[in-house]
């Protein structure tokens, strides 16, 4: 790939020149004042952003994936139960993650490009009265597909059973960028990462937690030290870490959080909305499937697209990158070589869309794919001419 | 506009990375012996790229007007005739300059949109037998027009001629970007910028001068001190300057010559026309003239576009950057209103161009000029494709 | 604390500015060939660093402290027994980190400011012969006191006892600042952080494996994903990543690797020792003792200094930040208030070690510590003359 | 030299963190709304910190000499008289510049370490009943002696004198940094650089203008162009400019008025003199006599010591550069080889000037002169603790 072309992968994103700066910092002292003025702020602007008055904010050094294992080691033991469904690589992962800790999944297979079975989690929530699941997984946003999924009706159909267990959700590609209720929908851990909708370089789990997660830590016999939330809480309030924080990402995440509320947080969504809605046009333009069955799931962060039979996705995310230096996602798993995606989360103008979408025009041309030259830029155009939205303008600096 | 989006001006060029972190340094003593490890190579490589073996390099803190201000400065008197043709923005203001100098200046009036009128040049030049013309005044790339010109041919014409005056040379956005051969045409001072060619940001004037300039500094009597070239050539070969030099620009400039043969003089030459000819087919495609009137004239930094009858050139420009958030450059002088630009120098890739002419159509369709939506996308995609350069290849890192 | 002043923490360290540019990357595509320039060098490099050819090298995003984690939790078993000292705050923690994952660990006290107490450590493994012990923890470097143990020795003591116990080595504050010999002293894993001796920011926890503690991988049943060797054994050698790597540190850490063996790692050892003697020297001067009791376990990146009766260290070091914007590490655990520390680890220069030696004299004496204005300053100056060493020579840029 | 330590040059500055920052700028259009949020506000705060709210501010990409160049040749004509006084190496060069320039200068020779001879201008002028004299030179701070003149003295001797000659005042070393007030003092054109108080790199010359020089503009007939105030006058206004402005430097310039105004004017003067006093305690604490004779002129930007009999001060700076990566200013012209001088201007903390005293006994040392180790360090300290400013606290982030 080439620099100077942005990514279309779905995160890391592409990194708004101020907040590279401000990750770009001279060594502090984290024992310092200096660092009181970064890490408060933070945490409370998290939980803003989390939409959480209630719960608390935790960041580790680490990944998303980090964060997954903070939910389940803080707050459950060896044997628990987990209500999970596989609908795509990231949910799949989390499935694995759990048995490696030695729980209990119960696992409901549904279709990569459907939403989170929220019927069938239903069902199995009232079923079991005796509440053996101590946790349910939901993933917001799977990133492999591109499908967006109802946490709020998960969580009425746990209150409709009147199911105590804990909801945990990975929002790693939909926070920030989509809209996110922690509080409302009942969220006991909330899971993203530094490199998606904060738009910084990865490096942060970035967690919010529940009061009734908060008390689960007390009785779970998961081992836990890197990820225990405890000397977190213990430490955070004064300004310290159980360990040496980030501090350069962590001023990012200050940054970050100044411009997404500068903005304001229904802007962000609304101009995600208007870029991904481009994009879509523009793979209607194509006659291409979405990877996403139900338009009310298609995601506002990533869109995964179905070649055409004989092309392989993966050939097509190779061939992008060698001969015009420009990257977009590969199909993973069950939909690896069938779909590529295009990540458009995070600051990315039109301008910038169009780019990718006309390249990929080009990288599909290529591979012989029968679509017509311009159709999609022509599609993506037009909306955006129309589009109430400017995304352009929040990057004017 | 917006700091994402790429630059569609004709100068100052989008920054490369590694660019912009060569001129991000802390501050070093310029009478140490770390400026002795930029400045010899920069002059080296200043000489290299103007291809002259004979001449010197010259670097002044300042913009390529204080280029050609210092060619006038160190080797001629109040009074004296230079000869000159109006033909674009950029050479009139260089005739102008020459005025309030005290120069007498023998105006040669062409089009707008022609190249420099090498007949008319060699035939004042023929019937100038006694040689009252001390100067003769090229504009290699007129930058407001988007015209390159024959500065080999007027060479030519001097030498059929026999005559002895000098030739000063404006080669700021022609220089690193289009081949220039300050030897091989006898340019007794060729002219650019850091902010053209160089990929850097503004903020010197870069100057090849021939021995036989250097030898005129001995009786030219314009006064000069600032931009005087005897003080940098008895400074310079022990890395002395005779004032503060701008250090982290001329480490930028040795990365930046670093960077242009790394990737070879002529491939750099061949990048910018495959560039530049994918816009040109946008162009076509669109069905709007260039103006520059002959083929053998486009510039490949730089293409000056006419408007359709009733469309101001100025009100698209300012429209694309209020609603885009992409600038292009506006028509200038006696082409005001008439032309947009785009400029295609430095470091683009085929993708950042496509953005560039996607904008470009968005803009033009609001304004109501009928072009099809996505007809000049795909006219340049179709160019890019079948084309063997790789623009994207030398921006890897 | 300013910004301005280096900082005398013993890490995070003054970060050289070629790292900084090198972190601060523009996004790239993880999956693509260009992270495939980044991964391997780095790998090979860690493991040159470590002086390690049979073993692996392992790069979490984390701290150090997720180094031990994951040393402890890809080769134990919950109840299994380790042989740790409590002989500093890091040693410490590491010993209750143990805890929380359910090891049964043996605790040898030794007087914080004592090294590893190796021949306790030789009779307790003599006695185990039944080989119920399963591992052997050692802090290379505690960073709490400024005590360097004795790592070749405690190999030495569990060979002449035939002991098969696994060798693990907190090597955070040591590793790329003063020797360490992974084959050679038989350890089996090796922990550092990005912080330390390779002078990046925080947010990599650096491992090296070796291939004992890989087979032990097969039979330990602590839980793990995130910090499991196994799914970066498997996906590494194809530059692939279990879940988003940090990119940005990962190319500091090729750059660090490159400036520390163009210098040399001997050499950088050597620099080390000479700038850390000469704050030695100021100490002495002082008349103030050492918290480390024995000369031979003198650490060359951290020196730990007891106050005069009376004095709170923690008062110190709060002073010289409020008053002249200098950070010093406070005492922390059983010698909390008792000591401060000067932090020398990293690229500081001779200069940069007479600005902390000079500074710390103002804040002593404004707290009526009554040293000689100068004299630590004066000895360190006497030092750093007659030393063969010059600090600031690979500082050249 | 070392990148890391502090230079001790009299500008260009070691560069705050955030300038550096500001100046780093991806490419912006000079001719969008972008730059309209860049130069109005400069404009505005140079006044400010000029003390003008009747002049001008113009910015000219250069050094400052450029800046005496601007004002010679928009206000004078060839033979005009100037009067001057010849009492250090910028004095002298601007003399030089005007006799390049055609004009004659009455020569005033005071001894190298004297202040501007006031009272000989006075005499001077008020004998010139005729008013030959057509501009009057002063250079506020001689940065090559360390010696800070009387410019509102000089004012006062113009007016007493009835003499109607304009007032050009090089503060370039001074502005910023000390008192300075253009209105007061009747400054007719006062001319600084990026690269002093600034703290900025050097490229660009910063001049305040008054409407006495602005209508002297229209009878002047010096050649001019690049220099010229008239385009500047007519198109800043609107925010254009006559060629391509050096962006980046603009808006680091617009980051440092902010840093100077938060901090306050008159809180930076005082730090200036409070970090000035502890380096010449430093001095009278070695026993070396300043190169400034009078301590009312002692220069709160720069101090040049004198040598011991035998020693080059020359050999003193090449020594301290090569050995310990620090550099410190030479002597120049009269007083070459006589002195060195530390450079203590812009953003310093007690810190770092006492690294910059400290590294200098060193070097002295090693050249053989007696001065007491520790001596002028401890002086130093002395001093900065009992101050009751804190320099470090503006360097805070």
């Amino acid at each position: 790939m080439s620099i100077q072309n942005p990514v279309f992968i779905p995160g890391p994103t592409n990194i708004p020149e101020s907040l590279r700066k401000a990750c770009d910092m001279p060594t502090i002292d984290h024992r310092s004042s200096l660092f009181a003025e970064i890490l408060p702020p933070v945490l409370a602007g998290v939980k803003r952003v989390l939409k959480t008055e209630t719960g608390e904010a935790i960041i580790f050094p680490g990944s998303g994936t980090g964060g997954w294992e903070a939910a389940l080691s803080n707050t459950l033991s060896p044997g628990d139960k987990v209500l999970a469904a596989d609908f795509g690589m990231f949910s799949r992962k989390w499935i694995d993650m759990c048995r490696r800790h030695g729980l209990e999944v119960q696992v409901v297979e549904a279709p990569w490009g459907a939403a989170l079975p929220v019927g069938e989690f239903a069902a199995i929530l009232a079923a079991d009265t005796e509440h053996q699941i101590r946790a349910v997984l939901g993933t917001h946003n799977e990133t492999a597909t591109g499908v967006r999924s109802d946490i709020g009706g998960l969580r009425a159909a746990m209150d409709a059973a009147g199911h105590p267990a804990l909801l945990f959700v990975d929002g790693v590609s939909s926070i920030a960028s989509m809209d996110f209720r922690m509080d409302d929908w009942g969220v006991d851990v909330a899971i993203t990462g530094s490199q998606k909708g904060f738009m910084l370089p990865a490096g942060l789990a970035v967690v919010g937690v529940s009061r009734k997660a908060i008390a689960a830590m007390e009785t779970a016999r998961l081992p836990r030290f890197y990820f225990d939330f405890r000397d977190m809480l213990a430490m955070n309030p004064a300004s310290g870490y159980p360990y040496t924080p980030v501090v350069g990402l962590l001023n990012g995440l200050k940054a970050a959080i100044a411009m997404i509320e500068a903005e304001g947080l229904d802007a962000v969504f609304a101009r995600h909305h208007h870029i991904a809605e481009g994009v879509r046009e523009a793979v209607r333009a194509w006659g291409l499937p979405f990877c996403a069955t139900a338009p009310e799931s298609y995601s506002d962060t990533v869109t995964a697209i179905v070649m055409p039979e004989g092309i392989d996705g993966n050939a097509f995310v190779a061939h992008a990158e060698k001969r015009y230096g420009v990257s977009y996602g590969a199909g993973l798993g069950a939909v690896a070589g069938k779909v590529f995606r295009i990540g458009h989360l995070g600051q990315l103008t039109e301008t910038q869309a169009l780019a990718g979408i006309a390249t990929a025009e080009m990288a599909m041309a290529d591979l012989g794919i029968g679509i017509a030259p311009g159709s999609g830029v022509a599609a993506a155009q037009l909306f955006y001419r129309s589009s109430p939205v400017l995304a352009q303008r929040v990057a004017a600096e």
